[in-house]
């Protein structure tokens, strides 16, 4: 019986004996305290899973599996300097807990380490996995540069937004399971379908982040219940909303939009969402992600039981309730 | 006749129609920004001198020297939102003309970039030139952390400044010089001689610099005569100034430092400097280190007459007086 929690175990364990410098430890600190700090690790396993499809042998997908997720992790780092975020992961974030400029630079270092393990490979894939991970690196950089055009932006469409949270959040996903689909050799029409099949559920995955915020069990969530709705984020949710309302609704959203009071925020917008049935639109443009998703993973011709898991792994997430 | 004016005409080139996406413009445009505001391009120029010692064919050089240029160019934008430096090369630095946020992304935009080109190259060498540039990429970022450290540090010796300027100037000519070499195929006894070359004259042109800053031609410096006294920045000027004087000197000079009053500052401690005969101490250090580079140098055995471009690069670097 194959199962996942054996390339769980190797993911931590090559976590755990990363080797760093120690010095400048200014630089190092921040990178050790960064990667220690656990999280679900789920594009490394994204990774060997994506190589298990096609091979047995993983080998030479463990290093680039953690490149990944120390890339995914200088990302947050910088992330939440630009959006002046005091924690992450239940605790301080860099920028907080030492500096800005130490936030900076040792996410700067990070990336370069990120490139490191990515090079631990077989040297015959290596032009390929990086053609791959620097082009969904690049990607991951416009999505975070929409997300933070669209705090001000006045005429984000859906089309949009959905643009952005691809680019954020979906193509590492899709970009780790085509790195570990190449690895093992695969021939790159199935890597595409790998990729699609990232891609799509990661989308659906980020949608669903969206409607948690709002409808999801606040101990479970593990942040502020109706963040997004505080801050004003135009998510799927509040740019349907948007789409929606007509009249008194919409002059109701545009002034509540606009109020400080937390709680009466969350809890008049909400009601909003109700009236206008969002959360089942939001729900069918995730089921509508998810299926195209799984539709992809449907056409692989790699190892059945790998690809079992991987869309048991798919739906544990899409039945997650934080 | 051989000569640089067409590898530079190739570096020029190949910058100018180096192709950026165009969307999204916040993130690209800083980027464009950056490249088309030249510099001295010596970078990428060193790439394709160290290809050119070893072999007539450059052209798998062209992208990886373009690549080290962008890598360079990445780090000082990063490093002047951590140095609040408004102003780069007479024009607003990117954190100046748009702010911290994005600059910050940009840059780590800009790092991928860099990758990109330095990827679109002979598969057969990338492994290696990877080595080489992840290595001396992590150095640069140790060295900016030293220098940072170094401000508030009570206790910076000559050795450990030495060490920084080896880490955040040095190590990216030397290692611009190697990835050259590796990509003419060359062995790794002569491509590290490149790289030794490249080392240690680069200390030297550090050294230099901080002698130009108190002793150059303030009108050909291109920045304000001084600025490393007003900053009190702990070059090797000041650390053997403040290692040499004793008793009332080193009173005043310590006075002078906590000063606010600019000219007054610059004029007192160069006379300090004058009297401790410190422009000689680092003349005499700027040339081991260069002499060093030289003998390296000739130790090579390839095309003599790129040997000679090469010498006649480095000695004309340590003769200009800005």
């Amino acid at each position: 019986m194959k199962h996942l929690q054996g390339l769980q175990d190797q993911v931590n364990l090559a976590m755990e004996t990363l080797e760093l410098p120690n010095q400048p430890s200014l630089l190092y600190d921040p990178i050790s305290y960064t990667l220690s700090n656990g999280g679900k690790r789920m594009r490394p396993l994204l990774v060997l899973m994506g190589c298990k499809v096609f091979s047995e042998d993983i080998s030479q997908a463990v290093h680039p599996a953690i490149g990944i997720e120390v890339f995914h992790n200088f990302t947050l780092l910088h992330d939440d300097i630009m959006d002046n975020a005091p924690i992450r992961r239940g605790k301080p974030a860099v920028h907080s807990k030492w500096n800005s400029n130490i936030a900076i630079l040792s996410g700067d270092a990070m990336m370069i380490l990120a490139y490191q393990e990515l090079c631990k490979t077989d040297p015959s894939v290596l032009p390929q996995i990086l053609e791959v991970f620097n082009k969904t690196a690049l990607e991951v950089c416009e999505g975070q540069q929409l997300d933070m055009d669209f705090e001000t932006a006045e005429d984000v469409s859906i089309a949009d937004y959905l643009n952005m949270i691809r680019l954020k959040t979906a193509v590492v996903l899709g970009g780790g399971l085509q790195v570990g689909a190449i690895i093992a050799k695969t021939d790159s029409e199935q890597a595409d379908l790998l990729y699609q099949f990232g891609l799509n559920t990661g989308i659906a995955f980020q949608l669903q982040d969206d409607i948690l915020d709002v409808y999801g069990e606040s101990h479970k969530v593990g942040k502020q219940k109706g963040g997004d709705i505080i801050a004003s984020k135009k998510t799927f949710l509040l740019l349907k909303a948007m789409e929606l309302a007509k009249g008194e609704e919409a002059e109701s959203l545009k002034k509540w939009l606009a109020s400080n009071s937390e709680s009466e925020k969350v809890k008049a917008v909400t009601e909003i969402y109700n009236r206008l049935g969002i959360r089942t639109l939001a729900e069918e443009q995730m089921w509508d992600y998810y299926n195209k998703g799984i539709s992809s993973l449907n056409q692989l011709q790699g190892d059945k039981e790998w690809i079992g898991i991987l869309r048991a792994f798919s739906e544990n997430l899409m039945h997650r309730e934080s």
